[in-house]
């Protein structure tokens, strides 16, 4: 079974490494990263540099196609080659899944019009531009297109996955495994929980870029 | 403010990553990422090869250490060199930290001794040879020692050490722009909760490497 996530300078990390952990897992999994070109990627925060091995042109089949978010959602939204590519892949993958932004590249590709999809909060207005009607939801299955919400929400969306592609045992062993029983410290993960000042504080931190490296 | 990350071949890469990605918006931070040596580090999973852009060694004082865990850490352990830098750069952090196995490597460094803490379910044992008492709490602070539970519980400590850095608005900032509102599918997340065919099969996945790449 074949897992494959695109890299775009400037994807979230936490968008791809929290799925890739799980589905990792996955007994007979693979999973493979692509980028625009073979070669060095840079992630959105700017100090984990990576290498991709193949370009997406080279990957003409998967079971699982996963687009992940982050700064660069402008970039793949705005790259028709790389729309025509994801339009081609979805055609035949058991699902076409997205993280945070990643849900508005399969937008462009045409493929959320009419559907139900998630996105992270701050993208739900560029959503609907694509015909789709953002809900809250931290996973919206709709068929075998699964969108995510904002970053973190990668890790549950891999777990509902994972159960797809094996079992719910093995799902539930993979959270086991990478110990996945959250207790955020505080309780401001969303929009409709989180107070008036720390909504302006996140939206003030988002225009400061992290200056890392 | 500078947060230093040493990746050694097999790491575990949410270990890393999770932390990374709350951290890297604490304004004024910089994270960096050192290994043994300058050069490419492979994850615990396979697929991800990640360029390290300096030695540990080239490292002298760091705010917050910050130690993952994965298969890396009988690597990390038997390397008298590198627990020299860590009981070396520990003497004047403000906060010296750990993700799962990486706790191993505090005690192997003898940060450990007769304080309690934790790490992933499966490093119990060998917490306790190194003369610290395990608790299976997710976040555990014993003055300026903070370690995490196994591989996920990295979000959790960060946000944590994000108030600690910065301020409860700021921390809480960041949980919402990673969207992170965690609603895992089960409810299997630890030793406490998972039934027992749960457990077994935990740890037949973790005799059966992932095959990615």
């Amino acid at each position: 079974m074949d897992i494959v996530i695109p890299l775009y300078d400037g994807y979230e990390p936490l968008d791809v490494v929290g799925p890739y952990e799980v589905l990792a897992y996955v007994p007979g999994v693979s999973v493979r990263f692509v980028g625009a070109e073979k070669g060095p990627v840079k992630d959105a925060l700017g100090s984990l540099p990576t290498y991709v091995p193949a370009a997406y042109s080279a990957v003409d089949h998967c079971d699982v196609l996963l687009i992940p978010g982050g700064g660069s959602w402008r970039t793949m939204v705005a790259d028709t080659d790389f729309l025509a590519w994801v339009r081609h892949i979805h055609h035949r993958t058991r699902y076409t899944t997205s993280v945070c932004t990643g849900a508005l590249v399969l937008g462009a590709a045409g493929l959320l019009e009419g559907l139900t999809a998630t996105t992270h909060w701050r993208g739900q207005e560029a959503l609907a531009s694509y015909n789709a009607a953002y809900t809250p939801q931290r996973v919206v299955q709709q068929g075998k297109v699964i969108t995510s919400a904002g970053v973190s929400s990668g890790v549950d969306m891999a777990l509902a996955l994972a159960a797809l592609l094996s079992d719910e045992v093995t799902a539930q062993a993979i959270q086991l495994w990478i110990e996945y029983d959250p207790q955020p410290p505080f309780d401001s993960g969303s929009m409709a929980k989180a107070p008036d000042a720390v909504q302006k504080r996140a939206l003030e931190l988002a225009k400061e870029p992290p200056r890392n490296g």
